[in-house]
């Protein structure tokens, strides 16, 4: 087949919404396709069970219903009740900005969707030209720096907080929600009133927020993760309170979900784009996934889907409990930006990757630059010709075209990956619902926590200590622990706390202050 | 070795600046770092070779400046002007806004720059809180929506202008300044009075300024490429104009300089790091480089050095003209927020990559959580806790450790980095500091625009046109071309330009309008 006739072959498009998709740059063969049949009835067939309400996630004897909660979602009470409130703080007019304190799933498709549909500098717009839509701002990690910058803009009296975490007990977003009760205290303010939170009922998190009279909790269902959450309530209420339209974000994510049930293998793009995932790693992953939108809005989807594909793919056991350490490494920017930075690699460098371009057809603004060609028309010369340049080299294309890109686009693409991430674990025989791997890590990040309380008793007990991490690690009795008790020393040292440090003969010297 | 002595060995510090970095949790032995001892001497003397002023990017038939501009850039007449220049526009007052109009290295450095200097919220901060500093932002793409989106915050009469290009001839940033001149001819506002060029001497970019009666010009060396030039002109003048202190950032990355100069290998990080990617890549970059800061400041430095390391790195051809398609793919984010999402993989899935940690160990602020421990403490932890929990599982981690993030220390990043960057092409034996890929498909989008016009030739030709877009590309005599050409009609039909289409027989129907 010549490169039309495989494009006419490979290209799924729906002519609905003008979405398409091309398989014709990824070198895949028939005979490959067809040798994947029981892969494609398995994951046709655990993708009937997984809808129909079965365990899929079994370590956490947890369903999975982000793909189905979402076609009845906009006709329940809940979406009405998130409708209502937000519609009702915007145009109370009480608050002018919301701050979203949540890490990861609770965090990426919040900032992903507002970068896509309100853009770059919404929150430097008026609030007419936001139409009464909040400002948005992020807590997604525990850093000191980025609270700090928020307070610097923040005016607490007109700014919501809410706070997601399914559990309650994620310690990031704990912090942040425990500084910003401290914060609002010490001006007399009562957190209470100008907080929502996000949470599974009678989680910690609840029960606080019940206790502290927060304006409102809204109920996070036990079987949407984290990083497939966007389509429920996590999406919905900042979406809701920038104004953004998340009936017609799920309408999207529908549509996808219907055509990625196509029983129709060939047909269907959710299963295609798991073989290509398939077929160009060996089934291991062995080529990294490099997603590449050629638009400005979309600059944050390809950390959007290192979270969805690599926390949901990078597992050390199959579902029978071999050792397998799967994955499938995720990462991107934006085109053409991105052709003046990583993409001479990728064109001349190792052939280890294949590359997702994404257009988005539809101008933003019609800027002619010289006789018929306008800026958009470059942006499409550049994406055509890396295209091409890329398959001269041999090197791997899937390509998707979208008219514009507007929430209902959004929801298609999630959707899209959605699938084909809970397709290719079926393929590859995983739990793409757990993530086991954060355990272990939580458990280190406490022995440090405890490992820094013995430091400062040992400091406490020795006022005279003057001398190396080693020798206090010694006195601590966790000798074996010298490293980490020095990183523990020099934090305290630079941020003014219990010791002083000064060079000596190649080491640092503590001395208790 | 056990962990205590082998972080004892392989950790360099940096007492003066407090800059520490810890190759202990990679895995080498020895025995390696001695195999290895004639590309040290190699890179020891083609690295002085270079500093002395050697043609060290034959291709191009260049020196490679960046090194040694930057230790006598302080003292100069340019460096003068530039703050002069600077100094004047924030006081005067007439200006509050700077766009600065540029792609891949004019842009990726000064944007790394703000977020780490001037944090995330700097455009929303009142003038007295930005010290006079102007508001800065970036056009680096040729998306209309880009500059659609900055149209909507951009005060016209305001706002100044910064167009960087070497040789002028950079489409996309060329396409900018074309769509703002135009914005402003059309408020009869004549743009050379907001306008500055950063450019070669003589340049296309040069002459046009000149022209147009622009502010300033300012010159660029034709021997610092694009992605090195944060530590000159094109780092510098965004810099100054918001308030940041270039010096204090030279001397950081000066005072890197100097360290990775030294003859000891051992002693010198520069070289450590490079021999920690061959080692761990097998000279061919077969593990991926996962760079975390765990610094909400920090969430662009794994962007920044994607740029710097791939573009620099990935390579078909080595310097004696054999094929080797060289390489080492560069991702990442911040922690610990990436605990929640990409790190699972890393913990439990394909052991391909070594990790990067950054700590910065002085809070911003002191935000107690509960006892003793505040918020920044609950950040060591997770870090900690992070690097344990890979070491266990056998992975591989570098760790580098600052006091604080200021200009200073991320002058100490980037030279570093700039450092091992070329070092590691003298252990391989490649030009770091050419760009050859992107020259084919420069070529390629010529192509595609000028199949555009050949389309919209034909249109006009057949006005009564009705049919599939293979039919047309038969018309125009480029059946060859018919996806392409499909391409050109969708983006057309979508824009409402020169066609309609309408879904037939699972094919799109194109019709003159």
């Amino acid at each position: 087949m010549n490169w039309v006739e495989r494009s006419q072959k490979y290209t799924l498009t729906d002519f609905a919404s003008g979405f398409s998709i091309s398989f014709a740059g990824m070198k895949f063969t028939e005979a490959q396709l067809s040798a994947l049949s029981g892969k494609f009835e398995r994951a046709a067939r655990e993708m009937k069970l997984l809808e129909a309400g079965a365990i899929k996630n079994p370590d956490e004897q947890r369903k999975v219903t982000h793909f189905t909660d979402r076609a009845t979602y906009p006709q329940s009470a809940e979406f009405r009740e998130v409708e209502e409130f937000a519609a009702r703080v915007r145009n109370e007019g009480k608050f002018d900005a919301v701050v979203v304190n949540g890490i990861g799933g609770s965090a990426l498709g919040p900032q992903l969707m507002q970068f896509a549909v309100n853009g770059p500098y919404w929150n430097e717009m008026s609030r007419e030209q936001r139409k009464n839509g909040l400002k948005i701002y992020f807590l997604d990690n525990t850093d000191s720096s980025g609270f700090a910058d928020l307070l610097a803009v923040m005016a607490p009296e007109r700014t919501l907080h809410l706070v997601i975490s399914k559990s309650g007990g994620t310690q990031e977003t704990r912090n942040n929600m425990v500084a910003m009760e401290d914060f609002y205290a010490a001006r007399n303010l009562k957190f209470g009133d100008y907080a929502v939170a996000v949470t599974m009922q009678d989680s910690s998190l609840y029960k606080h927020a019940k206790e502290s009279g927060y304006l409102k909790i809204f109920n996070m269902a036990d079987s949407v993760g984290g990083r497939t959450s966007e389509t429920a309530i996590v999406g919905h209420l900042p979406a809701a309170l920038t104004g953004i339209d998340f009936k017609t974000f799920l309408s999207g994510a529908c549509a996808m979900d219907e055509w990625t049930r196509s029983g129709d293998v060939a047909g269907n793009p959710a299963m295609m784009l798991a073989s290509m995932w398939y077929i160009a790693g060996n089934g291991n992953g062995d080529r990294n996934m490099v997603i590449v939108p050629y638009s400005d809005r979309l600059v944050l989807l390809s950390r959007y889907l290192q979270q969805l594909v690599m926390e949901s793919l990078g597992k050390e056991l199959d579902l029978d409990g071999n050792v397998v350490h799967q994955g499938l490494n995720v990462f991107g920017n934006k085109g053409g930006t991105d052709a003046h930075a990583f993409i001479q690699q990728l064109n001349d460098g190792r052939d280890d990757f294949f590359a997702t371009f994404i257009e988005v057809q539809q101008d933003a603004a019609k800027l002619p630059i010289e006789n018929n060609t306008a800026m958009g028309d470059y942006l499409h010369g550049f994406f055509e010709g890396l295209c091409a340049a890329l398959r001269n080299k041999g090197r791997q294309v899937i390509t998707i075209r979208i008219p514009q890109i507007t929430v209902f686009e959004l929801g298609q693409i999630i959707a899209l990956y959605e699938r084909a991430v809970a397709i290719y674990a079926e393929f590859i025989n995983i739990n793409a619902f757990h993530q086991p791997g954060v355990q272990a890590y939580k458990l280190a990040a406490k022995d440090a926590l405890k490992l820094r309380e013995t430091v400062l008793d040992t400091l406490k007990q020795h006022p005279e200590f003057s001398g190396t991490a080693a020798m206090l690690a010694e006195l601590a009795g966790t000798p074996e622990a010298a490293v980490e008790v020095a990183g523990i020393l020099d934090r305290a040292a630079v941020n003014g706390e219990y010791v002083n440090r000064t060079a000596a003969n190649g080491s640092w010297i503590y001395s208790v202050k």
